[in-house]
């Protein structure tokens, strides 16, 4: 994947470039302070891939790249003070190092900056499809956002209702960075469609995987606690699918696992983790698993591609998923 | 002023038609709440002049008047939670009839529908140029709303700061709203520039008279508790033209009222008041709002308009900044 390393440099020089307006330290400072806190840049890396394998210029991805970054960044600032969390990446969260309202504020201005990111830097026939997916994603985010916080609240969530939110919270996003990307790189509207769905879809692998590793993963790999969503009572598609295949035994247990905060940390995650195995949850999480990245190699292969692009894009999106890459 | 009248009715009837995604009503309610509590509707109401000014059909401005609109609450939204501001046009803040973290969601999300609207309802050429207006003034809202936010940290603020804050916070808003208005009705880039400034102007007399509403007002015609800026001592231009034409005593004394919270109220809004009186504050108010004025109107004359319509903008922003529309 050297390619990828590539694309990931090239962004953190332009990334290392932008600055914002100084007459306002108060406002662009925390915006700063989150970009600099590293991160993986995804986003951006994938647009990028996007318009490198439609022949675009890398140049001219950029500046959309940054703005998607931006995004996700805004998004975290906000999505921080909502879940009360404190630490991002290693550090503190910007309402910790700063605070609340002032968190506020400038995820505000960070946002803001991502769309005048594209409105700068494309002309306007460009831009324009640009936006158009651009602020689709943006709301929908918000939509998947409020999804997550809704299910804290319910007694009862669905499975698809578990896929929607993943959809909209997390994986439009890098959809949307890639089908971008295709577009600045000169692809059909079809074409820039088939990435997004590539994606996208990729993107829903992904997340479950993440619910997977959370808790049957490896600490010194992951770098998170294990079992971090089962003390959290949090609703991921390990626990909705046990709730569908449990005993009625097992299923009033869980119930009552996830309606508390539990004293002895390490018993709760071990017991769930328990009638996790007993209910064989993983294998279904193996096939929901296979069966969106089908979906996501078809896609792919709808591009009608050359050859090594095409091979490298399945290799891309399953490394992905599998955390190697 | 009829005129004024029949266009906030038809951006009434418009907004009143409009409604949210229905499959989130967590999300979208209180947006709906926030725009139904009423208040003047100023912005899309300037907007709709601007266009009509500029012979436009009334039809294709409504969208953007309420993309405007929308933006506008969306600043209201966040900006309570900031101020700590309980109520809103009389009736709970968002963040208090919901909570915290659903009123940045929320307001979130109704930025992003305000985009929508310009992205859904305009050609490319056209929009393109309506969105770089709008999101330039969006970043100067915020970055007004974080001056005046830095302003109760600071032990020294400049006149010249205040106004930056106030035409940033409040008069790029429906300078822009104005500018919008008037591309759409086909203005030139240059008459719409005219138009945005004229507002802007007017906007900042506008806001002076807010202050001086606020400590010299008739409480039974603005409805608003008179000396609420002393007690809260904010950073008005009455305090600070007062500071600079004030006694080394007077200013001595004005500073520790304005560092304190006091237990007799009523007292302290007298004092102050006594002082503002004793340095003939009052005058420099109205020289001020007086020039700004006739900067306003001199970009009215710059449209060169009909006889008629040019007479309309300078009694309209006259009446607005006299309170008397």
């Amino acid at each position: 994947m050297q390619l990828i390393h590539t694309l990931k440099e090239a962004y953190l020089a332009y990334e290392a470039k932008q600055s914002f307006n100084p007459t306002y330290p108060t406002l662009y400072n925390p915006a700063d302070y989150i970009l600099k806190l590293g991160g993986k840049k995804m986003r951006p890396v994938m647009l990028l891939l996007a318009n490198h394998v439609m022949g675009g210029e890398l140049e001219k991805a950029l500046p959309a790249a940054y703005a998607v970054e931006m995004f996700h960044n805004f998004t975290l600032m906000h999505d921080d003070i909502m879940d009360k969390a404190e630490m991002r990446r290693g550090q503190p969260s910007v309402h910790i190092k700063y605070n609340t309202n002032q968190a506020i504020l400038s995820g505000d201005a960070l946002a803001i900056m991502a769309y005048e990111y594209v409105l700068s830097n494309y002309s306007p026939e460009l831009g324009w499809n640009l936006l158009r997916i651009f602020n689709k994603m943006a709301l929908e985010v918000c939509e998947g956002q409020q999804m997550d916080m809704d299910f804290e609240e319910m007694d009862e969530v669905e499975i698809s209702q578990y896929f929607k939110m993943i959809e909209l919270k997390t994986s439009v996003l890098i959809g949307a960075a890639m089908q971008m990307g295709a577009l600045i790189g000169g692809a059909s509207d079809e074409q820039a469609m088939h990435l997004y769905e590539y994606c996208k879809n990729a993107g829903i692998a992904f997340q479950v995987q993440d619910d997977v590793l959370d808790t049957f993963g490896d600490q010194a790999k992951t770098g998170k606690r294990v079992g971090g969503d089962i003390l959290n009572n949090k609703k991921t598609y390990l626990y909705l699918k046990s709730l569908d295949l449990a005993s009625a035994n097992e299923k009033e247990r869980l119930n009552e696992l996830f309606s508390s905060i539990s004293s002895d940390e390490q018993a709760k995650i071990d017991e769930v983790k328990g009638i996790y195995k007993n209910v064989h949850v993983m294998e279904y999480a193996s096939q929901v698993m296979e069966a969106y990245m089908q979906l996501s190699d078809s896609h792919a292969k709808s591009l009608e591609l050359e050859t090594e692009k095409e091979a490298f894009l399945l290799k891309f999106s399953s490394m992905l998923v599998q955390r190697e890459s």
